[in-house]
């Protein structure tokens, strides 16, 4: 499947609502339970989403339609969450990261990205030369990658629970 | 986390809204898109979900409640959804999986199972003896392994999309 503005958005845009469903009013074992130490919680993981809206996507968009590969994009903080969202409820999480997907997803389609544009190329300061558009799948696929941890993060709060069911299900078993 | 009738609910009741907000409205490639062949499409794992719902959760419950371990359980087929719903639209399982499971939710709740019922064990063709709290938490890592299968699967369409940055993707390369 070829990256397409239209596609991606169909994903970007429903994010705030998967997980909204899947975590609004769970029992804390749920929200804050990890895959072990150095693992992220649910709620840590929406912490994180929040941390890339503000410092990842849109501002390394801006970079390739302003600069281009001038210059390299900042590097991107993996665990900012840990220090930033320590006192936020889960609530206020889902409410802050629902706010900024909206703003960001304005700004995107404002854009009126054509297929030059797309194109264009910047660079990451590890990975060397992307274009905009892996950028922009990459945040498709970044979004989908935290909701399968989710729910498997979940899962595993269980492991003990399924008795001998672990060996059907691999979610189980999977690294984190 | 020890299992908990209430705990588990909490899950099992999200499911039906978790997998239509995810899936619902979706154009076709997210929702028809498999991990190759053998493999299953969003649309073919609500079929799988709808079959379970129908022939494996209630009626094994039942049977441990019923009759205890002097009979085993019949055997799940994993794959009826292939030849069950080939002419069903997504939003017509979608409709089917949330009304089937509102059902056998209120069915569950209806039980008022006590401890002792839940600590009674049933035969697993395969497993072996399993108990009554066993086979609930395994629909609920069940439901949890098929929503991260879904955001996988999706997630996997845009492989060849994300350029280099498969590198820092883990949910593009594990296996199905």
């Amino acid at each position: 499947m070829d990256f397409s503005l239209d596609a991606g958005l169909e994903v970007l845009a429903r994010t705030p609502a998967t997980l909204r469903t899947m975590l609004a009013g769970l029992s804390s074992p749920w929200i804050s339970g990890t895959e072990g130490p150095e693992t992220w919680s649910p709620q840590e993981i929406v912490g994180h989403l929040i941390h890339g809206e503000e410092t990842d996507w849109i501002p390394r968009a801006r970079i390739i339609l302003t600069e281009a590969d001038s210059r390299p994009f900042e590097r991107f903080d993996r665990s900012a969450q840990g220090r930033r969202f320590t006192d936020w409820s889960l609530g206020r999480l889902l409410d802050r990261f629902s706010e900024l997907r909206a703003g960001n997803l304005a700004t995107l389609k404002g854009w009126r990205l054509s297929p030059q544009q797309l194109a264009l190329r910047g660079r990451h300061p590890d990975l060397g030369p992307v274009t905009l558009s892996q950028l922009l799948a990459t945040w498709v696929v970044h979004d989908l990658g935290h909701v399968a941890q989710i729910a498997r993060v979940m899962a595993k709060q269980y492991t003990a629970a399924v008795g001998p069911w672990t060996a059907y299900l691999p979610v189980l078993t999977r690294p984190r």
